[in-house]
């Protein structure tokens, strides 16, 4: 699996142009399957993802994206969608299925279930809720008390919250990229667009974000841009 | 590569308990090579990993996770770290080498040059400079009138700076934990610590972020929860 892998991670390129060529559905489907197995911050999967295949919607998408090459010519897009606005249902979704869960009834297994319930009903509620900013704002100065005399939590700020949902997409948006290469596909992730006209053409709630958008399809050589720049790894790793 | 791909995303779980068992530091820092191989936003490689093998430095970054079992098991640590800071220094580094870039030299390939090096001198900056957020406050009140007639990127406040630079960094995090499942290894990211300590027990600036803390190892089964807890997939993807 080892030598596989190296080949999916190293071939993966952020793809400009794309062959004109169809894709199948059902592939990119099953790569955003296996992006919703991603790690995510404590299990509430604030993300959607928003297949498009219409020719019309993907021409105002290309529009939000200011028709770069990367989006023009691509055959499908993937919007990776960030919902923070989700935490509850999803906790509770959470708490609905520990509790249920079949548990061979040792001592640990329900010493451990009765510490995730516990996580889902009170810590969860306490992070993440929010109101202009401000119990963020409480939040923070709170921990920054308490954390003079022991380790505490400190992501606690609205923006804070906005990073943890936002990686947790780009977990699982990761995920996605790579099941494509692996099925000889292409990718080309995009930040550059106006979020706010690809949430009115998608269609979104106010307060859903934009993770990133996804062009899917086959690369066309002419797509890669000269050899992958990277800085020197001494430059970025460091042994302690 | 499919199959393979297949396996890898689906045995990948976040561990909390792992064996007492050495693992190779060679196999961790290929796997973070990985890493770096990962799209990230305007190539500017704003992450750095910090490889902790070291037991003193493990106990206190143990004791910053609050001791959880995934920390306290942990055989090392790799702290994903989010640079913001170094933008301009990566931008020139980008712009050295796209300039030095061997071309075969016909029109198309000298405009896509001109292009990027146009990116990297005018447009980074203006999106990057910050002063206490006060900047990205004022770029986000222009985007707001320019975009009522034109698309226009809108993620400019100094909030959005910093979800894009973690966005980066989780999409390594993942090539990360992706590449050491491939290599029998596991992991489990972790978001619950005390940044503060964190940063200063690796004697991090001021201006860096801890992205996330991920735990490595190999695992014993009992530090896998139960099944993996998935929203059903309908209610997350949408076919456009």
């Amino acid at each position: 699996m080892k030598k596989e892998f190296d080949k999916i991670v190293r071939s993966r390129r952020s793809v400009r142009k794309f062959k004109a060529i169809d894709i199948s559905d059902d592939v990119v489907k099953d790569c955003i399957l296996h992006a919703s197995l991603a790690p995510n911050s404590s299990n509430l999967q604030l993300w959607e993802f928003y297949h498009v295949t219409s020719k019309k919607l993907m021409k105002k998408i290309s529009y939000a994206c200011f028709n770069q090459p990367a989006a023009r010519t691509a055959s499908q897009f993937v919007v990776v969608v960030t919902r923070k606005d989700l935490w509850n249902k999803r906790r509770l979704f959470n708490l609905s299925k520990i509790k249920a869960r079949n548990l061979k009834l040792n001592d640990k297994h329900l010493k451990n279930r009765s510490i995730a319930i516990k996580y889902y009903k009170y810590l969860i509620p306490t992070v993440y809720k929010e109101f202009y900013g401000i119990i963020g704002l409480f939040r923070y100065f709170n921990a920054l008390i308490i954390g003079l005399f022991r380790p505490i939590y400190r992501q606690v700020t609205k923006s804070d919250m906005r990073v943890v949902a936002h990686k947790s997409s780009a977990l699982a948006a990761q995920n996605f990229m790579l099941s494509m290469r692996s099925n000889g596909y292409d990718t080309c992730p995009m930040e550059g667009f106006d979020s706010l006209r690809v949430k009115k053409t998608l269609s979104l709630p106010r307060s859903a974000e934009i993770n990133m958008i996804i062009s899917c399809g086959i690369r066309d050589e002419k797509g890669i841009y000269g050899d992958q720049i990277r800085v020197p790894f001494d430059e970025i790793y460091f042994k302690k």
